[in-house]
């Protein structure tokens, strides 16, 4: 055995990815400085070629300062579709591939590009388990502005997400759905490069991001992958045309993998529902699931859900999709779906089904109207950053988050706004930040004197 | 005392730096990672982010695959003007600058890009020298295809490249001239960025050359500065648009510091004069000296010095430099000063007075012309590789160089060669060397059936 896997199925992946090595004798001929200056003149690099260096990066047998000026060189040179998918092929490789071949149905996620308050998966997932499509998901931390689907997981007391991929594989098997952290075993690669990135000014980078995103994707064993890309004040992607670009690269990369891929633009101009932090972000998905929330979170949700229904083989289109996921929640199968999820990853479902026996923050705080008029602009990144000073977020991934703290925040783009009328309020443990976060949100909001259009959630539908 | 300093009238350098920093307190404020950001998203940076990045670079402060991706940042982004001076500045000011004001009379170097058959600053170093003006040098090993004028010295017997300061400041007091190694003294952060750049394929950048370059000749502690910029196959800018580029950047930065300065771009598309190898070179310089050649070699070598002597404010154009130059040469005042010199820094100058006296290589190979024809063009990189092939250059920097190696090439471009005319003769220690060496002379050239044109020496000069 050459490798000690917990899945057995995994096995073939690395091995046959050796052979490819071995058998095109690629790490003899190959030289670091050439291939750097190959990429930094613009011509595109071979399959052979990005294998061989994140394969050599990733054992430590290319420094950091040569991979990170090849980062540059790929930031500012770009890169083509086949050399995207090569380099997600080669980060996908670093670590093993699971084989969810012996579980019955489709497989299909979501990737959100995150944003602020985006709780969609905890919505979606339940969702899509209950209409009959598995849903694997291995998802991230939050990190700045945005908060992170594990984190608000694991407010929920006893939930676990720091699972196996035995645990993984068997969850799966017994309820259709499963939300687990990153583990060491998936893409590997991705992890020691985004520490790179994120410290060589090379993040913004779309076959970069598509590398990361779509090599730990693809690792979890799925069919289709629903993409949800971002734009806007609180989103990676600010511009509509940046967030098509990733889109389009993501989806081409999914298409190399033959697998099932469609992506929506989605609106990240003001927070996505009016929750804003863990334990907050939990209570709003409950409600909703429970059917008492419908509004632009639940627009986006159903899309999604009904997108991944449709990838799954079980609408003829999204709209059916969407019909499917409404009735899920309205016969009460979602919930449910989410209590049974709750319970296998060990949480405590008493809080979801009692929302009320959730401790209390210390200290809260409500934002009122100083004058009227109508919301005009919200600088999201702000908003987030004022619910990450409250505690609900991280500036390092050493921060410890308060699942109590962050923000409910009540009006909408276009909404009218009267003297008085409470536009925010804060939760938090830390006395001292209500004051600059309050000053954050204000600052956050640009008000108009006449009538505000609202904004449009779905911006675009590719496939 | 803060730092340990040979020569006492470079504290100031140092404090003065150190001042700048601390007064303006740009340690606290910057982020590495924001300023890698502005340089690729293409933002100059400003000098004190510039000699913040050098800085904290050298001290070991910020890592090399932070400082790599800069790099090549820099390679792709370019810098303007300002940036460059301010590359050098902090590079000039990692190490010691060597105040020469207690010397009397200008000092005045040249630098060279580099080429085969270069031998110039023998020629100049002790012509200008006669001529009354100081030549401070500190000079280059060679590597690849090019030799360095220190080898070349150090084939004289006897003759020590590797003196400290201390005794750069003496030998140039004595006699006008003196002709040393690099020292770790003068600008470290040149070594550091070389050796980064070396592997991270950022070589080839003009603002990143130019700061080398620059950072080095500044701290000779000179007034003036004569560029050699070589274009052709056997120079590192190929191309003239290239090496007119780098000679105004180079410009533009000897002027940031109020240098007087000029660049000279000579062509480097055949050897220059007619011995390769570094004895050799040392003999057709002593013959150059003694009046005994004239070639495309004098015509460049009096250019250069007769440049030299009108910045060092000796003649009233650089034509009269010339002619300065040439009664040198005539006067035999050049050669007495090449032996003053020589003398000085410990070479056994029997061995120039009396050239014979030098050891023979223990192989010897003629190439002869196989038909007759015109000599239309020579790949010169080959040349220089062919010469180190029998022993006369370096691989890497830890390669012994046998001084008696090397090539004598008589044809220049234009030449009418008959067949079994002696086109090269090659010399080394290393019997099985001489058969690679001629195929590789022989691929090197292409003949031509009707008249070539002589190649222009001086392609331009720039002030």
């Amino acid at each position: 055995m050459l490798f000690n896997f917990n899945i057995n199925e995994s096995y073939f992946a690395e091995i046959n990815y050796i052979y490819t090595l071995l058998s095109k004798k690629i790490f003899k001929i190959m030289n670091t400085v050439e291939l750097i200056a190959k990429k930094r003149d613009g011509v595109p690099l071979t399959e052979n070629e990005i294998i061989y260096l994140v394969d050599r990066f990733t054992k430590g047998k290319i420094p950091g300062y040569q991979f990170s000026s090849l980062l540059m060189a790929i930031y500012l040179k770009g890169m083509r579709t086949e050399e995207t998918a090569a380099l997600t092929l080669a980060m996908l490789n670093s670590g093993i591939v699971v084989d969810l071949s012996s579980i019955k149905g489709a497989k299909v996620d979501k990737h959100s590009t995150g944003g602020v308050g985006d709780k969609t998966s905890l919505i979606l997932a339940p969702i899509v388990a209950a209409a009959g499509i598995n849903v694997p998901m291995i998802s991230g931390r939050g990190l700045g502005h945005t908060g992170g689907t594990l984190d608000k997981l694991e407010s929920i007391p006893g939930f676990k997400t720091n699972l196996n991929l035995q645990q993984y594989k068997s969850i799966i098997k017994k309820c259709g759905a499963v939300l687990i952290g990153q583990t060491s075993k998936i893409a590997p690669a991705d992890k020691l490069i985004y520490s790179l990135r994120d410290v060589t000014a090379t993040i913004e980078s779309i076959p970069l991001i598509t590398g990361s995103i779509m090599s730990k994707k693809l690792a979890e064993g799925i069919d289709g992958l629903v993409l949800d890309v971002k734009t806007g004040s609180g989103a990676f992607m600010r511009e509509l045309k940046d967030a098509r670009a990733l889109a389009q690269s993501l989806i081409n990369t999914a298409k190399a993998f033959d697998k099932k891929v469609l992506a929506i633009i989605t609106d990240m101009n003001q927070p996505l529902g009016n929750y804003i932090g863990n334990w907050l972000e939990v209570y709003e998905s409950v409600k909703v699931l429970q059917g008492e929330i419908v509004d632009d979170l639940v627009t986006i949700s159903l899309n999604l859900s009904g997108a991944m229904i449709y990838l799954g083989g079980k609408a003829k289109s999204i709209e059916e999709g969407i019909a499917i996921s409404k009735k899920m929640i309205s016969s009460g199968k979602a919930f449910d779906k989410f209590l049974e999820i709750s319970k296998l990853q060990g949480g405590d479902i008493s809080y979801l089904t009692n929302l009320d026996k959730y401790p209390k923050s210390k200290y809260s705080e409500k934002i009122t109207a100083q004058k009227p008029g109508y919301l005009k602009q919200i600088n999201n990144y702000k908003i987030g950053m004022a619910s990450l000073e409250l505690g609900a977020g991280r500036k390092t991934m050493e921060d410890v988050i308060d699942p109590k703290a962050g923000i409910i925040f009540h009006p909408k783009i276009g909404t009218k706004i009267n003297k008085g009328d409470v536009i925010a309020e804060l939760y938090t443990d830390k006395k001292n930040s209500l004051k600059l976060s309050k000053k954050m949100i204000l600052d956050s909001l640009t008000f108009s004197d006449s009538k505000v259009r609202k904004a449009k959630l779905i911006k675009e539908i590719i496939s």
